[in-house]
C-alpha cells in the first residue's frame, strides 16, 4: 500500500509544503508565496530532503518573478532574490541545480518556469520508483536472508522528495515485494529526521520498525541484526564519495567491518560531476542550539559549545552501491 | 586545578548521592539509607558509571544491613536484598564486584563492611590517578601533535567513579600537563551523559570542549579533526574486548580507518576474567521511552517502537591500549 504523501505542491500562487518541523503530531501546511518565507522553510528545515530541496529552487524561481511582479522589483532585485534562494542551504546540490534547471524559461514568463517545475517534480517521482525497483533488485541478488532486515539514517521517503523516496522507496519496494522484516530508523540527531520523519513514513505505511539512537547503529550491525543500510545523498562527487546526513559514514565503517552491503540511493540531479572529490563539498555546519538545546531548554552547561555538522562525506571505498533511476553502480 | 566533585560518599547512616539525572542544572543531593532508595537510584542512573557502581554496591551492602537491623528482617531477607542490589544492572562488572569484595565482612558486623567499601572508594581514586599518568604517557609517546585534540564518549569522570575519572582522568591529566587542545564530547543518547555530565565536568575544569551529536563521532575522526579517542568501560573481557555505552564501538572503527588510537581506560575492577569473550557479556536494554520521548512529550508516532540497548562491545582487535592503574595493555 502506497500512500500519498506529497511534501510540495503548487496551489497557483504559491507552494504548499508540509512543515516538517511539526511532524509526527501535526501536519501542518504552510503557505509559500514570497522569498523570505521560502528561505526561512529551507532553513529551518520545514523542507529538507536533497531532491525536495530541488523542487522547492525550481517553484521558488516562480515564487520570486510572482513576487517581483507584485512589488515591482527590478532584474537586479530578482535575481539577488533568486540567488538567495540558490544559497539558502550549500550541501545538497540539487536546490541549486532546481534553481538553474528552470532560469532558462524565465524570459518565457513564470507559466514555463511552472510548467518546467512541475516536471522537475514528475521526474523526481519517476526516478525514485526506479531507484525502488533497481535497488530491491540489486540488494535480493546480493542478500540471502529473508526476510530482510534494514537499516537506514536520516529520512529519505516521500518527505524528503518529491514523492515515494530514495533509500525509503527501495524499503517501501521490498516491503511490498513481501521480503521486508522491519527496519532499524536510526533517530538522527540532532532534529531526529529518522524519529519524527522516517517512522511517521514507514508507520504510516505498516512497515516494521525500531527507532534506535544513531550510536547504536554500529553495534547493531556488528551484532548481525541487519542485512543491509540504505541512506540517501545530499550530493555524490565525481568518483562516488557521498555526502550525506551526519551519522552516515559511521553506518558505512560498520558495513563494511560486518560484512554487509552499504547502499546510497540518490537521483541523477544528486550527483555532481563538477565536483571530483568529496572533500571539495561544503559542509553546512547549522546553529550550535539544535545539540544543546531541547525544546528550547538548555541541556548542556551554559558554557559548552558544540559541533555540529549537518552532513558528513562517506568516502566511496565504503561505498558498495549507488542506485540512480538509471540503474546500479558499484564504486 | 582539580576540583572535588564526590559522585558518592558514607555520611553515617547511609550514601549521599549527587543525583546525576539533575545535573547540569542542579545539584541535587540524595539520601539513600534503604534498599528500595538505592536500586532505584541505580535503575534510573541517578548513581551510573562502572566503578561509581561497584562503590555503590559495596556500600548498598551496609545499608542493608543496617536495613535488616532496623526492620528485623531474617537472614533470607538480607541476603536476598543483597542480590537485588548486585544483580540492579547487568552490564558493568564493578556493581557485582563491589558487593562481593564486602561479603565476606557481613559477619564481623556493619563497620567492617563500611571499612571495606571506604577501601574501595579510596582504591579506586588512587586507581584513577594512576590511569590518568599512565594514559598521559602513553599518549604523549604515541600521538605526535601538539596540543592534543581528545574524542570521548559517555561519562566517565569524577561522576562515574569514585572521584577523578578515567578516561576523563587522562584527559585531566592531559590538561594538567598543558597538552590538551579541546575535547571532542559525544552528547550519548538517549540520556545524553556527554552533553550533560562530560561537559559539566569539563566546565568546572575549564577545559575547551564542543558537544557533538554521537553521529558526528565518524566524521570528526575521518576528518582529521581528533588525535585520539579515550573511552571508560563497563566489563573488559579476558580476551580484550569491552563493553562500554553504545557508541563506543562506532568510534573504535573510525579511529582504526583513520589510524589514530582508540584507549579505554578503567580500573582493574572491571576486567572479568570469568568472561572470555564480548559475546558472552549481557547487554542490558533500557525502557523503550528513553529513545521515543523527551521530558515526558513523545517524539516518535505513538506506534513506533525502539531499540535501546545501553552497550556495546568493541572487539579487543580495535582498541589500542587497554589502560588500568597497572599499566597499559596492548591487545
Amino acid at each position: 500500500m502506497a500512500i500519498e504523501i506529497r511534501s510540495l505542491a503548487w496551489h497557483g500562487k504559491g507552494l504548499d509544503l508540509i512543515d516538517q518541523t511539526a511532524l509526527p503530531h501535526e501536519i501542518v501546511r504552510l503557505d509559500v508565496s514570497d522569498v523570505e518565507t521560502l528561505i526561512d522553510a529551507i532553513q529551518r528545515l520545514a523542507v529538507r530532503g536533497a531532491p525536495a530541496l530541488g523542487a522547492s529552487g525550481a517553484f521558488g524561481v516562480a515564487i520570486a518573478m510572482l513576487q517581483a511582479e507584485r512589488e515591482h522589483w527590478d532584474a537586479a532585485a530578482l535575481d539577488d532574490a533568486i540567488r538567495r534562494i540558490r544559497d539558502a542551504r550549500p550541501t545538497a546540490v540539487n536546490l541549486a541545480g532546481g534553481v538553474d534547471r528552470v532560469l532558462p524559461f524565465v524570459a518565457q514568463g513564470v507559466d514555463a518556469v511552472l510548467a518546467e517545475a512541475e516536471a522537475v517534480v514528475r521526474e523526481d517521482v519517476a526516478a525514485n520508483k526506479a531507484i525502488g525497483a533497481h535497488g530491491a533488485d540489486w540488494i535480493l541478488d546480493r542478500v540471502e536472508r529473508r526476510p530482510l532486515r534494514v537499516l537506514t539514517h536520516c529520512n529519505t521517503g516521500s518527505l524528503a522528495t518529491a514523492g515515494w523516496g530514495t533509500a525509503l522507496g527501495i524499503i517501501r519496494e521490498l516491503h511490498a515485494r513481501g521480503v521486508l522484516e522491519t527496519v532499524y530508523a536510526d533517530e538522527t540527531r540532532p532534529l531526529l529526521q529518522g524519529s519524527r520523519l522516517t517512522a511517521w513514513e514507514l508507520d504510516q505505511e505498516g512497515i516494521p520498525h525500531f527507532v534506535q539512537p544513531d550510536g547504536a547503529a554500529a553495534s547493531t550491525i556488528l551484532r548481525g541484526l541487519v542485512d543491509v543500510a540504505i541512506i540517501g545523498a545530499d550530493r555524490i562527487a565525481a568518483n562516488g564519495d557521498t555526502a550525506n546526513k551526519i551519522g552516515s559514514v559511521g553506518v558505512a565503517l560498520a558495513c563494511r567491518d560486518a560484512g554487509i552491503p552499504f547502499v546510497v540511493a540518490a537521483p541523477q540531479t544528486t550527483f555532481d560531476p563538477a565536483t571530483a572529490h568529496g572533500d571539495e563539498i561544503e559542509i553546512e555546519e547549522r546553529p550550535e542550539s539544535e545539540v544543546l538545546e531541547w525544546g528550547g531548554i538548555r541541556v548542556a552547561p551554559a558554557a559548552s559549545r558544540a559541533f555540529n555538522p549537518a552532513f558528513d562525506v562517506t568516502p566511496a571505498r565504503l561505498i558498495d552501491a549507488i542506485v540512480s533511476e538509471q540503474g546500479v553502480i558499484e564504486p
